[in-house]
């Protein structure tokens, strides 16, 4: 339900009816429609339903949610019409605005070295945010599981070393707290975007989280994952198309371009794209990445290695240095095309990077 | 690895082939390859790996494994080619077979009069099991969650009262302990089948798993996500196809009817149907059960409400008790013709049962 | 446009309601709707509409049609309730009715010899009409095409000896004729099924059109295809669920099972499956046969060669003669209790039957 | 087959071999391999692979095809390593080479004044070739099913007016013939993908064919249609990626913007997109058109229509001509940055053309 006030309301007329809200029970959100403020209670409770609204001063209507999300709804936009969302302290990490952020490094935490490498050579090449998995959801019981806390402390240590925000998937709900205390950003992995559990724990915690969308989620129900998010408090999530289940089998994951804009209609929160997993193979990574930003997406997180033929994880699909530092020039000339704003590789940046030049830093 | 014994292999020498895999930190499982014993060791550590095991005493040779899955595979069969997993302390409540089971009962747990009512009747009609929901994974935060841990105190009421064990199912690692406690069967649902912290949590319970097949999961995958279960030490899962993602939107799910023989033929752990998930109508839940039992089924899990339009959720899917009756009748019918034992209703099933009798109990 | 007489509307009234439409240039058919007589119209045009239809002798009311399809919907039953197709002069040669029809035969028509062997045997099984290739829709162009009008000869000489009425593909509109003249039934290839210009043709011939359900075709989409034959005067088509592609890879494609009850509940023509493209493996055909006919399955197309391993085509997928002969036992056991006739093997079925037996003749 | 000639091997060897394999009964094509000289032979006939090839003067070596496709591959490129097909007269009626392509017009050919406002209009903006429906391909029988021959003559007569080549569908082949003397482009639709009898008759025109993906046909099932083209003696395929069935249904067909660089990694024929089809909606045609472009396509089909809510079909996805003029100054943006050259609208286009000025012609 949405309370629109009459033009002119007065803050009192509107902190009496958030009162009389929140007395029923309820949580509200104080929005705009038009050019008149607004309350919005995503989940009435009954004595709210039955109070007569209308007769309360200040109140012109009241409006049902004409979508099944509501706080994820376009209907539900903060000012300026997009949620930005900025993480870390780095100078590039925001997402939702006008700049276009890259999330890139390597699919699983390996050894500090070969991390601190690819963070570097990231940064240089012009990242906003450090990706790197110490928790893996992995199909088969018999594959790598991650390094768990020991990966998450590598983490926060290059961190602190480059300065880049970092990025990681949490698995279960009783680690919430201590990834939120290494990372800037909570990721839930596709096979959980319907783990309520887990949803409901990020929810808690003072961390934008990257949602996947689920391999085979319709777009209406990646925006119900990202409510359980919105609605218990925490209004930070950034949307992730990656590719979903079809019958083709030259790619991993049929890359639903369309869910970019579909997703920057329907609401208001940051869409970013992840080519890697989709592709499943590292030639595709760039054209996806490419299409990606022409149809709109506010950012890329893509899987970079030193070396990815040695990689634990995902090497098939990860860029090497030298690739990615292509990627981003040519990311970089289709987002400013399409109208984006995008800082790219820094006026420095070797090219191709000797590895001895990255890892002495800035 | 599987290490085979040759023919006549003592006890000793298959004790020494044990006692060295454990020493390399491994797990061993007994198995036979034909007329000769063989231990099965489904993730061998390098130890293992650089060991020439044909020197060891007794040692015929060894075999990889030739699917992904290893203790799911038909390769480790129990003795007799087919797991048959027991459960509570019903006549009926047995899996994998020569008898069909039947799970039935309500989407949600509601109130506790309901659940009797249902339990009584289901059981009259055949039922070997009760089923219902207290912990309910949503697609809206907005939907009803399930009554919790009360919830649960129904069902083990419930279960008293009638004998039915009792199949529910758990969403969050952190209550596997409290769910095993009041329930025979913990149900992992198709949004949660490769939540591996779900997964490895309940390996950890004496408690039969019914997992469920992901909504765009591979045949492959189910069985991957088995053998989390199964390599952490709870060898008793339980398969369920409950219809997948596809572009046909007559009905809810597309049942994969071909993924019951093809389960049955890959691996040794009972396969049984959800069709009313997959239907998504009551309409259809009959066709697609006596389709599931002809294609060789071991069982059904199917919802039934006393009053599926008062439902607290999926009434739209729910048999009502008639039908349920109806239903089982036509389900004997075909389990008798397909091979399948199956005492179906008792002898004094009241066919369209009144609620009163029910109630009043065997 | 369904138009409804009174109740007690007189043959005079009902001709002359008759004559208006097609003086519209519109084509009526009887129907009834309840108990009083009713004109549809499938396709009406303008003139037609601006008449003021009430005011004509006789007419109770007009209505228009609840579904995209129209002379396929159930509203245009035949009396019965269900269109009964009977073809050729074999004595089991009906479809849609009480008996379970089962049609058999090779993938391609080969050698007259195996063609024959063939035949012969699955009419001792129980066949009731014989399947075979002359022309092929090949997914590769390097493929063997069929053998073209020497396929058909060869059919219709096979015909001759055993009796059985033959079934065979046309993909070309210019072919209609020579296979209706050569054979009972017009079959429309799944990647066919919206070439209007073949759907055009083959209502034009007096031949009943078994028409298999696209790749990725919906139910809708299948019953719209069976429309253009039926709008264009051949009301006799037998519709085929053969699988549907998805994105699970263990089997060719995934059988709709549900599709069975779903077009039965949408429509009063008969639907049969063919296990055998949907499997694309011969061992999965069995459950996949009975899962269809425990569905309500009016029939099956099967494909069986006598040595599968030396067939032309589709070999992969092909029963010998001994495995049909045991699926047609289980078939019986299931069709009877699913409350279908099915005379199923003859009483001097040899079980395995010798090659020499075979070829003599009934 | 590919015979590889000896580096130096003269034209009188090359000769040889050449007459060789057609006196077995096949087509030749001259290819390279490196810098060697080639032969393919795509289907080998017996006395061919019977022969000592390596005895024959000249020969080098014999290569298998390392697709099912063969002159659809990669392996078969022209010099220069890409197909470039020119069509009708107009500037920039290329596709395949440097320059993108955009096709444009309404859905079906309606009145001539419309057409001609159509093409015009689009001519302005940039467009190299008219698009426009004279046969159409309907799901529904009832549905409007083209002008038939009086649409040809519409288009032929705006050709002639506005010197853009024509693209239209032939969905017969009895009407390839005509709809050759008509158009320049002959389209093969989604549905018609694998009509192989269509595919045989536009073989043998003078014609190149737009042939589109079927809509769950995979990228190999579509080379292989390619393939019946080419390999029957027309060596001009335009591929078009039109969007693939899913389970998402906020948009009317998956856009599988990974088949853009799949197919031309794989082949060396053209690859454009249909973004108007994929989208179903006109909202989403720009995103989807751009990131095709930025994916790699050699160009566009775009539904456009003067008045999309007068459009006699699909005028929900149609783009009107204010929308297709800004479209094509977007794709101009992305084309140049994609390392593209494409004219894009005239110098004195005016924006939002007045109906009047573009009727006056060029």
């Amino acid at each position: 339900m949405v309370i629109v006030m009459k033009a002119g309301a007065t803050d009192t007329e509107i902190d009496g009816v958030r009162q009389h809200v929140e007395s029923c029970g309820a949580r509200t959100y104080f929005t705009r429609d038009g050019g008149r403020a607004a309350l919005a209670c995503p989940n009435p409770p009954k004595p709210l339903l039955d109070t007569a609204l209308a007769a309360l001063p200040g109140v012109e209507a009241t409006a049902p949610w004409g979508t099944p999300y509501r706080l994820a709804s376009r209907q539900f936009a903060p000012p300026g019409g997009r949620t930005v969302i900025r993480f870390g302290d780095g100078p590039r990490a925001t997402v939702g605005g006008p700049e276009l952020l890259v999330i890139a490094g390597p699919c699983s935490v390996e050894e500090s070295a070969t991390l601190r490498e690819a963070a570097w050579s990231v940064r240089h090449a012009g990242a906003g945010a450090l990706r790197g998995g110490a928790f893996k959801p992995r199909t088969s019981p018999y594959a790598f599981q991650g390094l768990g806390v020991e990966g998450l402390r590598r983490l926060a240590e290059v961190r602190r070393e480059t300065g880049l925000p970092v990025v990681t998937e949490v698995i279960d709900p009783r680690h919430v707290e201590v990834v939120a205390e290494h990372a800037d950003v909570l990721q839930i992995g596709a096979r959980n975007m319907q783990n309520t559990a887990l949803l409901s724990e990020v929810a808690r915690v003072r961390r934008p989280v990257l949602l996947k969308r689920g391999l085979s989620a319709t777009i209406t129900e990646l925006l119900l994952a990202a409510e359980y998010v919105l609605s218990q408090g925490n209004p930070d999530v950034i949307l992730c198309e990656r590719g979903i289940r079809s019958f083709e089998t030259a790619v991993r994951y049929t890359l639903d371009v369309a869910a970019i804009p579909v997703l920057r209609r329907e609401s208001h929160l940051p869409v970013i794209v992840d080519p890697s997993h989709a592709a499943g193979r590292s030639d595709l990574v760039a054209p996806l990445a490419l299409a990606a930003v022409a149809a709109g997406a506010d950012g890329l997180i893509v899987e970079v290695h030193p070396r990815p033929e040695a990689a634990w994880s995902d090497g098939k699909q990860s860029l090497d240095l030298t690739q990615f530092g292509a990627l981003m020039r040519s990311v970089r000339s289709i987002a400013l095309a399409a109208g984006r704003t995008f800082a790219g590789p820094r006026a420095d940046h070797p090219g191709v990077p000797s590895s001895a030049r990255q890892v002495e830093g800035v």
